[in-house]
């Protein structure tokens, strides 16, 4: 920050004032005044070839499961297969504050309706879900389609895409904020885009998930693993990525 | 602020500068710079003698009804009294956001049990509804209990005085606002303090009060009148008095 | 909702019962309640060919530039070029809450340091800018690089892209709302994606985009133009299109 | 909760039923669902005699300054005075998010103008501090006046006696939340009563106060001792109450 001027020189400012001398003497604004420049905030494409952040964790790219516990979901052609009736996933790693890219994938022959499309769901903190369903013209609760923070928020608008269409979630989540004691210092907040439309903006979350009943907040660890929702339907997930805020 | 020099005079300056010029160079913050003058806060307590201020409409000072709709509740020594079973009473002026302070007392001689000891409300726009009860040593649900945003929020302590002492609210309420097109653009939020102990901190509001099922805004006047509901049970009030934020 | 029972059929209970009765006299939650049924959410890609959902008003795909006011900007091969030193660009139309998506392009062969590199900006209501500049590897003030909400907030990571690439922000802006009288009821809210990672989270903005000293909101419109900064230097733009919210 | 009956008897339902079953078959909302009973607020007015809340930690009463590290201010006639010139007061104790009650007098004889009448300041955590001054009729920048959070935000009112009255505090404070590497989690907040009129509503707090510049965040611990600013002026204290929340 620093103006460095090589060359010397002499100056010679002759000033004749009189009275009233007035705003000049008050202190002024300078543009400088409202900069700042530290923390200078780390580049994240160092490759700007790649789509994905380089401060990203990859969690599925196509090649293997290494990030995830064992589950009985199958990768094919680059792409992960939920073996229906089978459970869910969890990766291995624990996360508080995240950005989250995930998408996913309902087949075209789905069958069955209302919340019987292809559904599962993204769980943040393995507690907080965003619904993964067709709800492409496929009527069912607000609040349960694509989109919702299930039974909690609907999407303001339905950005879904058809079935056999690659569809992606953007989530920004920040973790709530427990003290020693138990006391809810600050409740998780998320903000959703689908399909490149913001659904969820900014949304205090009521608390875990849960089918039936008023969520309610419960002290847990500021971070916990990552779920993706196992499903009686047969759907595929790819480019899974996540950032640590 | 401005500062006058008054005298006349010769300024010379002779700067014989050379290389490195630096940090003295940009510009430096002053303390004058962060204060503000603008718009000044009005005064509000005229009459130091008056714990009421100035800037307050007095609802009831133990005199008359004149600002409220017409009721049967009755005035009697100074003290406004429920008749029980002849419905609310409600203001003729409407009131968006506002400080509202008001004493209430359930009579000492209180019989029943859980919501049925002096059971009441203040209902902000005759909508969002702060529980008057005697909770004082009663049982009954903590989000229907004194000082509880009523079915939203209990409140963070029971504040409560024994049937029989005179209790007051001090009330901040935001109102909701909600576009032309109904959309609610912000949620109504609301501070309470019982007795001088902060019960509510900024809550925001679910929705209109309502006894059964989840609250849900719909769109309404920027301004509605105060209510004060009516009860079964016999209790009084006294000293009312708002504040248009 | 309703579930039909086409069918004609006797039902007899006979129940004994004796004391205790005890919970299963109680209510109980079931799944249905905390469902919510309406209003549906509109579906915005009636088209799954296109990335660009329904609901949006495209301001320029490349064709002309009839959603704006005259300017001196030209369109070359579906590109808007800005011309340096011809003023900015404004849109016909007015805008409160609005998602926007735009698309923006620093030439390779950009000469100039820190401010000094393709320096644009996205005005939301013609007031509230989001920075447009090159800085990748392009040293200036944190809240003054590109993803910044300029002199306010730097964006939490740098996630430029070396000019001569295409970049994009996706904005989520809530318009701030006055009273009649110019009362701040709530400020404006803004949360930026850059390249497809979140550098803005639901950030307050603290008024109006000034230079020199302190933000403060004044009282304007509900609506209003977006306007992009006019430049003393080249930068190109294309896909932009705006969400009514 | 449990209905208890205690009578034996028979029961026996026969239903003839013919399309169409309808509405009735599905579940209904009971006013019970909404209801929350536990956890229960904690009683805190065990003496209804004493208007300090049991839950209360008495700072000074009058009698001592047992809860305080030594410094050279003076009890006379149940009253702290401060000693001009000799420095602040800080509590032995460390305090999160907290109610605090604080009663101070600027004496009727203050001598001076804008910030030199009685200029003291209660420093939640020893940072963030709400102003103390006498701003009866005494005009200074607007966030330096009595109920003022220092250079941050004015009071919405000017709630001041004149000097010679005991004025009171009000102030409830959520105390700023860190992570371990220093990210703010969640920034402070404080809502202030003076003398029962609310002057600051749940603002955001900026960072710790300070006279020149723009304030920051620093992580610090998360509770923090009280510390009330030493004066060049005379003024007196009383009534002082915190209550951990």
């Amino acid at each position: 920050m620093k103006i460095i001027i090589k060359s010397c020189f002499y100056l010679i400012i002759i000033v004749f004032q009189c009275s009233l001398v007035t705003a000049q003497d008050l202190p002024e604004w300078q543009p400088e005044l409202t900069e700042t420049w530290e923390p200078v905030p780390k580049q994240v494409f160092s490759n700007p070839e790649s789509p994905i952040p380089s401060d990203a964790t990859i969690l599925f790219d196509g090649s293997d499961l290494s990030q995830w516990e064992d589950s009985e979901w199958k990768i094919d052609n680059g792409v992960l297969h939920v073996e229906p009736g089978t459970g869910g996933i969890t990766t291995k790693d624990s996360f508080g504050d995240v950005q989250l890219h995930v998408e996913w994938r309902i087949p075209e022959d789905v069958d069955g309706q209302s919340q019987g499309r292809g559904n599962s769901g993204i769980f943040l903190q393995g507690l907080y879900e965003v619904q993964v369903l067709d709800t492409y013209e496929n009527a069912t609760y607000t609040n349960g389609q694509a989109g919702a923070v299930y039974k909690q928020y609907p999407p303001e608008v339905n950005a879904s895409l058809p079935a056999g269409e690659w569809q992606a979630y953007d989530i920004y989540f920040e973790a709530p904020v427990f003290r020693e004691d138990g006391k809810l210092i600050k409740p998780a907040f998320m903000t959703v885009m689908h399909n490149g439309v913001y659904v969820q903006n900014h949304v205090e979350v009521k608390g875990p998930t849960i089918l039936t009943g008023l969520p309610e907040y419960r002290k847990h660890e500021a971070e916990l693993p990552l779920n993706i929702q196992g499903s009686r339907h047969k759907l595929a997930f790819r480019n899974i990525w996540i950032r640590k805020l």
